[in-house]
């Protein structure tokens, strides 16, 4: 399938700002980038680099004035939603790749060590025994008991805010989602980017938890994991993938999204 | 000087567990590591890897029984924490290296995003503005308003609860003083390893700085940062850097940590 | 400035072949990737990697029949021939970076290990002792005593070889600058793209030489280096860099390449 | 089981000269070193770094006078030469995982790309199919065709070199194995470490392949792949894992290599 997605950001900038930004399709294995284009309106020059997750990242410093950055990808894409049958097991802690070991640890809004988000996985889980099984029960859980509702969360609510107040965001649901699973063991991470099949149409964040054959795909926001995906950037965290950091006062009077299905027989 | 560093576990190991550990010294430029042990008895096969910060991490499975995991370093160090006059200033947030920029972000135990934080690191620093004048003074209000307290906090205690309660270990003081300087923009990292100006003997953590020429060291445990430092590992906070990580119920039943200075000439 | 590159390759492929390609833009600090298409006629999936030099790399299959892979790239660059002054000096080689001292060792295409390498090096650049006005004789040597003719060497030509053949084209006057920089303990990489002020237009190859403030562009197939350019990969030679690396028998019928300066004020 | 390797190196220094060297082991899975020492004498500091093929490296500056560099390893290792049954296989191309690719690229001594070197590999190997068998054929080729003697090749000798010679040392025999196995597209690199059981006794080379489950160990300089192997080092040719560069003129007077299988059961 081909996607496309597009992002547009309108800034008022008062005094020149430094930002950070992850607004560039990964190149990896299961995407195939055939055209990216990023442009700042009018022309700033920015330089890039790649992080230790792989993202790649631009910085910038936004001039005062009115700036418009507009990044658009298009992608040749492998579904990735499909679980191979039969399901994907659990990964002993003893077998698991070096590099994934460090998506176990509890991160700034997942702090999968505390011993409530610890006995709502077990409560959610039990009696499943099968990796693909459990992942898919919390996903399940957090889409049926937590409200989808803009506004109600803001850029320090962590996974354990979300188990008491029961609303959020695609960012709430998927810091949940990884506190949880980690909880039990299994490698989680944020994963932002385009999809196609969402209500709310954005940068969309969702969930990869690496079970046999690898890290699978899982959206707690949808009532079943679907669509065709882009991927920007993948972390342990929010923090790791915000789609902007920036230092200074620049104001983001605008911004949209558009995602959108060009071919689906590619 | 050369400095020899020596930590001992003793488990009682109930059924099989995999644990990570990091216990052996970093090799990079500022330490030169002449001689090294790691031990385990009975022995157990191990197998090692290096973390994404350029840590050395072991990782095994404890068999049932009484198990003794001894770990020695003696290094040629270069004494750390004398900065250079003038001063080291404050890096304008453009003129970062990339591969700094992820220590300016909040993590699980540095809730650097708050502004609770924000606003104590503000209180402590102003009307200063020379970047190590800053991390100093954090350093020293630290020292001065937090008391060291065995058992008053644990793997879980955050910066944010040792605002709150005023007491901790030299975990807490240093997660506290990494919060605090990436509220102000400085990347801060922990580090962890062994020193020989210790009141309380143990695997000590303390913070570094990312200021004019590099990193920077700081203790908040000691009056003045002093003393002779190896390194084992640093990373974004505690959770980066953990001793040891256990996947199942192995008892720790002693713990046994020695510093020594062996030759203050070399 | 903003230059656009374009490279068209035309295949028949007998049987299918499997292909690595080095054909998109590096994205790194001193060229701004605005725009960057790559598309397969007809459509084949293709996945990508990060080589362990930073390069992007394309990974597919060439399925039988007439194939078209075409690249294309718009960058704002910033010009990288323009020397400070005073000229940049050779680097101590204790005081060289970690990751810097790979480019000092000999590599398949550019000996400098041997003695009749060091020899003309020592030759050619006595009695200079600047390390820029070295590199430069270097340059100049190159530019004045090989003569640019195509097909007079192939893809197992050397250094040595070009030393004797006196003849070759850019990736031959590439080899032979390094082998000399390198053996004079000035490390040295071969760097591929587009530049705008050639007189053969190709892919091209030039190099780079690590002095004081880093690494700093040469060209020896231009009397004077000079011209914007965008790159694609660089690495220890022509093996590193090569634009396909093809594992079967595609028949390459027609290759193209434009660059074009699209706009001398960005 | 468990082996002891050592090496002292004296050199006698006319004046201050910087040396590279490669003398500690590689930490990772197969080898668990449980003791590391690294003594020059008179003390000097030095500084390390891991290399991109994750090989430590200490740099130094040897001052006047007589140095001795005494470097000695015990670690627990796991047999690396007894191939899996039924027999590894050839791993197609487009398997390969991403990081093993760069060892199929012709290097500095390993001229993989010549038509002769080509052509000699398939006369061996011909007309086995299997992977394992193939690189067998080759390792028990070399080992019967190039005679072992010393001082009939140097440090410039590549595999091609060794191909009409027909004579040489560990150095030379692996060039020439993995010069063959890459003309036939299968990933091979050079290791260099310890090894129990030679009939010369030296800091060893011998060669990996990449075949089915990962890389598999050959020794061409042993009628029968044998013994008991510490890794210090790996990489594409002997330009990569050189024991020590040196870049002045220190003189080593005296190399002296021991070792010893200190406990078979472990």
């Amino acid at each position: 399938m081909k996607l496309r997605g597009k992002t547009v950001l309108e800034y008022y900038v008062g005094q020149p700002t430094t930002v950070h930004l992850m607004l560039r399709p990964r190149h990896h294995a299961q995407q195939a980038i055939v055209e990216e284009t990023f442009h700042i309106d009018p022309p700033v020059a920015f330089s890039e680099y790649t992080d230790h997750h792989g993202n790649h990242c631009q910085r910038l410093i936004l001039p005062t004035g009115h700036i418009t950055v507009t990044s658009q990808v298009e992608a040749i894409v492998t579904s990735h939603h499909t679980p191979d049958v039969p399901f994907p097991q659990f990964v002993l802690i003893e077998n698991l790749p070096n590099e994934v070991l460090h998506y176990l640890l509890p991160s700034r809004y997942c702090q999968s060590d505390l011993g409530e988000i610890y006995q709502l996985a077990i409560d959610i889980v039990e009696p499943l025994i099968n990796g693909y099984e459990q992942v898919e029960a919390i996903r399940s859980w957090i889409n049926t008991h937590i409200s989808y509702e803009y506004n109600t969360t803001n850029s320090s609510t962590t996974a354990l805010d979300t188990v008491h107040q029961r609303m959020g965001v695609c960012r709430d649901f998927t810091h949940l989602a990884i506190a949880l699973c980690r909880a039990l063991c299994m490698p989680a991470r944020m994963t932002v980017g385009y999809s196609d099949k969402l209500k709310y149409v954005d940068l969309h964040a969702w969930f990869e938890v690496y079970l046999t054959d690898g890290w699978h795909t899982f959206d707690a926001v949808q009532a079943q994991t679907e669509g065709c995906r882009v991927v920007l950037g993948h972390g342990r965290d929010a923090a790791d993938v915000a789609m902007a950091n920036q230092f200074g006062n620049a104001e983001l009077r605008y911004m949209q999204v558009k995602t959108e299905l060009i071919d689906e027989d590619l």
